[in-house]
């Protein structure tokens, strides 16, 4: 019996665990590939502690190919599925050609994006806290803040570098508040003109208690503990818009601050909506067994589903639909996997339900809260407990090994202050191209906005009558902006005619100066049609 | 008495330890001020080990205020030094404020940089060994390659995906393509679709052998050592021009490769270049003192000055000139605190002389080669003793545990192959301001050309008269480009009206724009210089 061939979208908890599952459960009957973006499995939870530097980003996370040795891993990007066909499409190595993977069946474990759009400035201004990038990214401003305070002689600018603000108060704001509070406390020695007491920490929660999926008196411990700390707790308090100096609350107060981490506001990524869906609050719904409504061999899981809960074949009490954490999305993988085994063996599939056994919140400085099979737990116990049950949940024997390790020498070693270098890459780059090296072939997609700067380029275009168009570019000449106007992908190909060198402008630079700055609109516009008619490109 | 300020600028191996010198010698005479672009101090020879993973990148490196605890570190630009006005120009915090830094010593240790602009496309398409940031780009571009290997199906993109070029046959290059070797050997487990010989590392030196700074048969054995290791080794062959998947060589051959580094080709940087001295060899130079020749307490060291060298009283049979080497940078770092200090102190300056003690190069997999007080020693017992150095020399007890537990663990840990996401910055960046947020003042430097997307923006100038002219920007309406194009510090203000939004174009895009594209430059030409006589911007 040839093999069923089960495509997996997504390397985080529902799309990792469900291969692991996969061939763990049914290897002899499924062969699993899995797409990503990245080649590596990151567990979120651990987010905070990468951004204060207790843990090495690269000991925190597990390759995927280590993860799931027997699985294939295909790093690249899906443009769409096809789901009568049961086709995928896939932008993959540099990002320019196109693959199409066929599958039998799919399982759709994108998760879901930070979406602060309706916040003037936050999509710009503030950070999140969703991947390692982010993790770093924010333990780079925070260093850069502390030395431009140190160095600084303008009042105003040193006390914007050290306010610190977090809008949200659930479990990645509490946490990663926790953390930069101890992160700063232990480097502050460094830094011999600031004060500890001009470092001015903010939590910001629109609701009326921090951690709301717990007890309330647990809620109440956090927010002792954080303001023991030095951290300002500012509950019932909803953002409203942010600048590269500044943040505005809905009750009409302005923070003065360099450094905004918002982990509020999840929706949909560009590619569910992309997907010819009918989303519902931004998710895909699918029946208890993990099936996309209305499609066939087509699942999800994880925060990309809205997936309906039952206890004993009743919906729980504690909601209606699978809330989006990483236990939850482990427990879905376990039930995904065995419905597809039983899909494929013709066995009958089970509804999804879940009893979560706790929930766990760190809170820095060796304290956290806790619920346990509901029991209630703080300080330093609690503290201890997340820290065994993270390692305990952490894919991979090495990872494992890495963070405990990393977590001992925490104790005894000073935290370093190294800035990594983030050099900016330019919007533009200059490309070079030997004679006779093709610079992209018919249904690639395009990198930019080309402008020849030195040697001649060729462009073949097979018209529909079959005949084969050329148009020579030499320098001066531009090609690429009917492509990126209109979204498509290139249907000539285009090849160095001699040595030649091209300035590129990626795309989303030369889409955004087009709609904002007038002249370039204007330019393009005065080409019109006509210059396409008769060597289309 | 009033103590003297020394100010150095660069942390490397020449400033780093000259201000650590400075501040044993003559914590009591003289207050050290060092000046650097990066925050930590950076053990160039471990760059290799940084790239193949054997070292964590934050382990590797030193913060400068660990290693100099007592010394003002100020992480900024530098952009002048006025010599008659002892004063020095730097741009701080996001790189847009001025501010002037009096001295009454300046020590000029900015090292070299790669200049690779005589061999067309290497700039663009070659990766270099330098820094942190190089070191971490060539970790994850060979991953990247790695993983594009595994599951293409285009032999031809395999091919060039899995061949690894290093041009230099020195020191740095010959422990890159070391590590580079060992990594891949280490990880391809994790890739099942490659063969160990589809990998193709390249090692290409103009050159007749190896490690010319090392004797002939430590050469050849660096060379047997590598080619048991799979390395192709092309002696006699320069680089001549490169683009993304190629490489040509002087003797015409062509090598499609996707990978490319380069460890040739040192240049003065762009700040030296700009200093109003006499470079010689592109470097300043300087007398035995380490005094720069015709200016008063001006001094240089490291890979930046070019040394005289003397030993007992006359000049070495080694070289005329300091080699730019690590070892020499330190004991010039001790010369030069203790010239300074005889110079505050009114005593006689000592000229420099150095008799190194031996030079090493690690080959990967447990083989070094050595010399080391004239003896030559091979293998694994060259190797520990390269590590046994290297963990002497590293600033900071804290870095030296840290890289002696990271060698520990490398040994039973397998090696990770975490591809750590570079999002690619765009060139623009939509940028919001709150009502009264002001944009930029008189003397900063602009970031780059703006667009106005929404609100209403306000530009004040004083002109000569003393009269002050408004002008206000909406929608559609910019700035920026006359400032960029004359490369001029702002002689106005810029403030939000109301909140708004501007869409920037990073100041080196915008640049390569105008220069290439030409309609843009027309659009610049015909707003003529008239626009600016009444409302100068």
């Amino acid at each position: 019996m040839k093999k069923s061939k089960v495509v997996i979208i997504g390397g985080g908890f529902g799309g990792g665990f469900a291969a692991k599952y996969l061939h763990k459960y049914a290897a002899a009957e499924i062969e699993v590939e899995l797409i990503s973006q990245r080649n590596y499995f990151v567990f979120q939870p651990l987010l905070p502690e990468i951004a204060s530097g207790t843990l090495n980003a690269q000991d925190a996370v597990t390759p995927l190919r280590l993860m799931l040795p027997q699985v294939k891993i295909r790093l690249a990007e899906v443009k769409s599925i096809d789901f009568a066909q049961k086709v995928i499409t896939v932008l993959q190595g540099r990002k320019t050609v196109v693959v199409q993977v066929p599958y039998d069946h799919v399982v759709i474990a994108t998760g879901q994006v930070t979406d602060l759009s309706m916040f003037p400035g936050f999509t710009q201004h503030s950070m999140t806290m969703n991947d390692l990038a982010d993790a770093q990214r924010l333990r780079n401003h925070v260093i850069q803040c502390l030395e431009l305070a140190d160095i600084t002689l303008n009042a105003q600018l040193k006390k914007a570098a050290l306010t610190f603000v977090v809008a949200g108060g659930g479990f990645s704001g509490v946490e990663t508040m926790g953390e930069l509070v101890e992160m700063i406390r232990r480097t502050l020695h460094h830094y011999p003109n600031i004060a500890p007491e001009e470092i001015k920490p903010i939590l910001i929660q629109r609701g009326d208690r921090l951690l709301p999926e717990m007890q309330p008196e647990l809620s109440e411990y956090a927010v002792q503990s954080l303001i023991r700390a030095g951290v300002e707790v500012r509950l019932k308090t909803g953002i409203s818009s942010a600048t590269a100096m500044s943040l505005a609350t809905q009750d009409g107060q302005s923070i003065q601050c360099m450094t905004t981490v918002t982990t509020i506001g999840n929706g949909p990524s560009g590619f569910l909506r992309s997907l010819d869906l009918q989303l519902v609050k931004g998710k895909i719904p699918v029946n208890a067994n993990l099936e996309v409504v209305d499609l066939d061999n087509v699942w999800a899981l994880g925060d990309a589903a809205l997936i309906p809960m039952e206890a004993n074949g009743k919906l729980t009490d504690l909601s209606t639909y699978a809330p989006p954490t990483a236990q939850f999305a482990v427990r879905e993988a376990q039930f995904l996997a065995k419905n597809i085994l039983a899909k494929v063996t013709g066995q009958s599939l089970q509804h999804f339900h879940y009893r979560p056994l706790g929930a766990l919140a760190s809170l820095g400085s060796y304290r956290a809260v806790a619920t346990i099979f509901g029991f209630s737990l703080t300080g330093l116990l609690a503290w201890i407990m997340w820290r065994g049950l993270y390692i305990g949940m952490l894919p991979g024997f090495s990872t494992r090994l890495r963070v405990a390790l990393n977590w001992l020498f925490d104790y005894f070693m000073p935290r370093t202050i190294v800035q990594m270098a983030h050099a900016e890459s330019p919007g533009t780059d200059y490309i070079h191209y030997a004679k006779g090296e093709v610079v992209f072939l018919p249904g690639e997609v395009i990198q930019g906005f080309y402008t020849v700067v030195t040697g001649s380029f060729v462009m073949e275009v097979v018209d529909d009558s079959g005949q084969c168009l050329l148009k020579e570019y030499l320098p001066g000449d531009h090609w690429g902006e009917r492509i990126l106007q209109k979204e498509i992908a290139t249907t000539g190909k285009v090849v160095a005619k001699e040595d030649g060198v091209v300035l590129v402008l990626k795309s989303e630079d030369f889409k955004r100066l087009c709609a904002e700055f007038k002249p370039l609109q204007d330019y393009f516009a005065s080409l019109g049609e006509d210059r396409y008619s008769s060597n289309a490109q």
